[in-house]
């Protein structure tokens, strides 16, 4: 853990422009730039989904970086604004220490204004994404964390972040968890979480959930209709078995099992291996986690198909949208009920969107769109993580998440066959 | 309350294609189509900001049809369902009664269906909206109510419909209501209550509220990051002062003098006299309606120069968009903060939403699109009908939500005058 030789130079897989063009290069070790600043050596860096935004050269980015948002390490070096005289800062500021793990979200976040109180970390205002042209990327050997005490997880002091489990549990689990599995925890299983989180809590989705008419939940008043047993119906759709999609697949089922009524969970992906995959995920779901549901997989055609003869007609009470283009939303209109939500956690691009707003009057369309909080979503994906490690603990078996860890020098190759579907989610040991 | 002589003939409101074509008909009587029909004779019949869409052709319609959705009469004639033969069925078809004072929503419900139940009235698939090409309206001397038992509100009997109220309660206020007040809750009033409750349990709106900051409302565990009493600044912003816009500025104030955190209502139009007609109703309303906020007006450009520097250039908590064009939804997406919510209830028709999906995604928005459940909101719009008395009971003054009652020969002139914000709310007395 001591600092790195600044004057040293590191591996680092770099984006060319225009587009796929991937290379592992080696450049300088990043300095402390800022005070507040902290230099992380990275053990694991993951491939997400989004990086392929800018490799297909769809992100109007023409700046040659260092790639990737998802990587966990050990601090290395802290600027000078760290130690005892931090007071009135963030706790981490006063409390992390060379040698500390730590797993950041994908995404910068200073913790101290107005945004980040809130708890919507991802769009401080002195925020960056990791792996864009504002911010040198995680898969390198070493990486700045700009504002790290207000960013980053410290996995090493259990105390320092809230959580339903007992330190005890907390300290327990993360003794057992793999590096590979804590990874998740930077991106997809907090994004994961926060589509589930937002379509279980969405206010035209709570009639079914607790049986009360709307506008029953917020008035304090009787309602004058009154529901029947079978109204109660949960049908949600996602749509994309990526891996988010399979995070948001598992928490999805876990906050289903967490209450009695029966529901099913319609998980929607064109490609076969994406299907196969997440119904592996859920096979390793023990029974207690499946709850009093089912969950099943379907093409496009077909899941039309199924949500029109399982909810006779009427649709979805709400579909989870994890793709991020205009064919993805199209079909999360098409399959949701009137009244229903329409949870969007894919990254959409350019194109406008495709509907008229007399479609959007005519069902009572409801939206959430946007990049997860994971800063803030940290706690409850921790939770999820310990809870299913069933799911999240593997890697390359037919049910785990992580399909393979590579060194960077596979780096060109897994974006290559991760692009074209070839591989699930691909992790790179920095110094393999 | 004798049923109408079928061959007698009455008057009516006509719309005729292609637009701007408003004649004064003498047509045929309604009579019983369906065994679940009521007619009413309809005492006072509104002009509503959505009748304009018709109005000027931008229906894609070309039927010749009586228009009006908003109406209060009595009931002259009942289908051969009602009485003591509908058991099981919603409790209207067994208690509606010759001569009982009804005002109706703006479309049919069944009151039987999933839809319905679930309080989603306004979207029941055997529905229709009074006054368009499926349903002749409300602005006739008689009208023909499909699913009167599922459809009306019966305001001579307060104990069909429950309420915040006592029944006691309720007999008072109804004796001292005069039909153009109670003829609100057909439409603009549940409608302005639809937008303000959207806004004030919206997920996203609810840290401010709280104190709790995302994700701790649903998250049982302690949120890791800290709310400061100046984070939880309230700024609501209203776009569209006609007739739903004031009464959503009603409904809002309300629910915010409910609560103890200093507030800012900015409520925009372009017309000067709809914002003057803003603030002489403001102005009627007491001190304890107004809470620990305040409310200002001003027209677009003004408008995003408030937003802006109230708020620090964050944006506004919640936005109503009350209009439907849009030119109304991108102002709302300006004037709104990041995590922000817009309410739609505006009717909104053929133009494609103007948005990418980067600029929804970057700026994590979320949407309620959608007409008003009015049958579902009537107890919450009727018990505010009650309390704000002092807005809802005059007619023609500056601070009354009604600016005239004239006779339907009337009319054509009136439907011009509304086009072009020359009039305030308009009703038609059908029998002057």
């Amino acid at each position: 853990m001591a600092a790195p030789n600044t004057s040293q130079k590191m591996k680092a897989v770099r984006w060319h422009p225009p587009s796929f063009d991937i290379r592992v290069e080696s450049i300088p070790v990043p300095k402390i730039q800022d005070d507040d600043d902290a230099i992380v050596k990275v053990s694991l860096a993951a491939l997400c989904g989004s990086d392929l935004h800018i490799y297909r050269g769809h992100g109007g980015v023409d700046k040659i970086h260092t790639c990737g948002h998802e990587f966990i390490g050990e601090i290395v070096e802290l600027g000078p604004n760290y130690g005892a005289h931090s007071q009135g800062r963030p706790a981490l500021y006063s409390s992390l220490k060379l040698g500390d793990k730590v797993v950041s979200p994908f995404t910068v976040n200073c913790g101290e204004c107005n945004v980040c109180r809130m708890g919507y970390t991802c769009r401080c205002p002195l925020g960056a994404l990791f792996g864009s042209p504002a911010l040198e990327g995680g898969q390198a050997q070493y990486v700045r964390v700009p504002k790290a005490g207000g960013t980053l997880f410290n996995l090493s002091d259990s105390q320092s972040w809230p959580s339903g489990l007992s330190a005890e549990m907390k300290h327990k689990a993360l003794a057992g968890l793999t590096d590979s599995s804590l990874l998740m925890l930077a991106d997809i299983l907090p994004t994961g979480v926060f589509a589930a989180l937002q379509a279980m809590n969405h206010p035209k989705v709570l009639p079914a959930l607790t049986g009360r008419p709307w506008p029953a939940n917020f008035f304090p008043g009787d309602a004058s209709i009154t529901m029947l047993p079978e109204d109660r119906v949960l049908t949600f759709a996602i749509i994309g078995l990526g891996p988010v999609g399979l995070c948001a697949s598992v928490s999805l089922l876990d906050m289903l099992a967490a209450q009695p009524l029966p529901f099913q969970v319609i998980a929607i992906d064109p490609v076969d291996s994406r299907r196969e995959k997440a119904m592996a995920v859920y096979s390793e779901i023990d029974q207690a986690g499946k709850g009093t549901g089912k969950f099943v997989t379907y093409d496009i055609d077909d899941a039309r198909k199924a949500v029109e003869a399982s909810t006779g007609g009427v649709g979805c009470t709400a579909v989870l949208e994890i793709v991020g283009n205009p064919s993805a939303i199209s079909l999360a209109y098409d399959l949701v009920r009137p009244f229903g939500a329409i949870i969007s956690v894919g990254v959409h691009g350019a194109p406008p969107m495709p509907f008229t707003g007399r479609q959007l009057y005519n069902k009572n369309i409801s939206f959430d769109f946007g990049r997860c909080p994971a800063r803030a979503m940290f706690p409850m994906a921790f939770d999820l993580l310990v809870k299913r490690q069933d799911v999240f603990g593997a890697v390359g078996g037919p049910g785990s998440l992580v399909d393979r860890i590579v060194g960077p020098d596979e780096a060109p190759e897994m974006y290559k066959a991760f692009d074209q579907s070839k591989v699930g989610k691909v992790v790179f040991d920095m110094w393999k």
